[in-house]
C-alpha cells in the first residue's frame, strides 16, 4: 500500500489567510480540514503578522502535515498592497519552514490548471471543481477554497514527479 | 536618574536585513551593537525567511531590546521586488512582536529628516550623520547604517512623544 503524504495549502493574506489540508496516496485524494485564520484589522500590522504566526502554528500542531504549498500571488494592484501581501506571505512561508516542511510555491495559473484544467477560470469554478475533487470538503469561503486547490495542485505535481522517479530509477 | 530604554532598529531585506541598537537616556544616545542578517541566496525562498527569522531572534537575544523600529520601506521598482521586500519585512516586525516589544513604523523621509535634518538625502550623508550623533559607532555596511539611522529616528520620536506627555501630565 501507497504512502499517505498530507498536504496544506496556504493562501496567504493579511486580513484572512485561507488553509486547506488533504491526504494523497497514490492517485487517491481526500480532504481532511480546511479554515481560515483572521487577523484583528484593529490591531498594529507586527500584532496582526503574530496572529496569522499562531494560527498557522496551530493548524499544523493540530493536522501535523507532511509538506506545504503556498500561492505565488502576483498582484496587479498598488505597491502598497503588494507589500502587505508579501508580509503576510512571508509568515505563511515561514511557518511550514520552522516546522521542518518542504515547501512548494505555486503560481496562480498552475493551481487553475491542476484543479480546471486550463489556467483562467473564475472563483465560482474552483470552488465547484475543489468540490468535485473532495466531494467530502467542507469551506465557509473563497480563502479556505482556494487554499484547498493549491493544496491539490501540489498532490498532482508530487505524484507526477514520484512518477518520473520511479520510472527513471525502474 | 531617567530610565535607559535599549531600541533595536531593522532594515528589512530578504538578502540583507541590517539592524542597530542603541540606547536612549533623556537627550543622551549610545552606541550599542550594529550588524547585518543574510540570507543564503541559494537556499529556497522558506529556508531563507528562516534564517532572517532566526538571525534577527538571535540578535533580540543577545542585546534584549526594549522597542523596535522598522522602516517601511516604498519600493519603486517592479512587483516582484515589492513582494520579495514585504516577505523580508514582515519577519523583521513578526521577531520582536513574538518577543514582546513595541513595533514602530518609519517612512524613510522620517529616518533621513531626523538624522539629517530634511526628508532627503543620499546613503553617504546617512553614514555620515550616524557617525557624529553615534561617534563610537561601527557599522559594514549600508543595511546596518540604514538600521542605526532607524533607531535614532525612533529615539528622537518616543522622547518628543514623552515630552509631550509629561508636559500634558505636568
Amino acid at each position: 500500500m501507497q504512502e499517505a503524504i498530507r498536504i496544506v495549502g496556504i493562501d496567504p493574506g493579511l486580513r484572512r489567510t485561507g488553509w486547506g489540508l488533504v491526504e494523497t496516496r497514490g492517485n487517491a485524494l481526500r480532504f481532511i480540514a480546511s479554515g481560515t485564520v483572521r487577523s484583528d484589522d484593529k490591531a498594529s500590522l507586527a500584532e496582526r503578522l503574530c496572529q496569522i504566526h499562531d494560527g498557522l502554528r496551530a493548524v499544523l500542531s493540530a493536522y501535523e502535515p507532511d509538506e506545504a504549498a503556498v500561492e505565488a500571488t502576483f498582484v496587479n494592484k498598488d505597491a502598497t498592497a503588494t507589500l502587505k501581501l508579501g508580509q503576510a506571505r512571508g509568515i505563511a512561508m515561514l511557518v511550514p519552514a520552522q516546522a521542518g516542511l518542504p515547501v512548494a510555491e505555486y503560481a496562480p495559473n498552475a493551481v487553475k490548471k491542476a484543479v480546471i484544467g486550463v489556467g483562467h477560470a473564475d472563483k465560482k469554478q474552483i470552488h465547484m471543481m475543489v468540490k468535485v475533487l473532495l466531494p467530502k470538503a467542507t469551506f465557509e469561503g473563497d480563502d479556505a477554497a482556494d487554499a484547498l486547490a493549491i493544496a491539490i495542485c501540489h498532490a498532482h505535481h508530487r505524484q507526477s514527479m514520484t512518477r518520473t522517479l520511479a520510472a527513471l530509477s525502474g
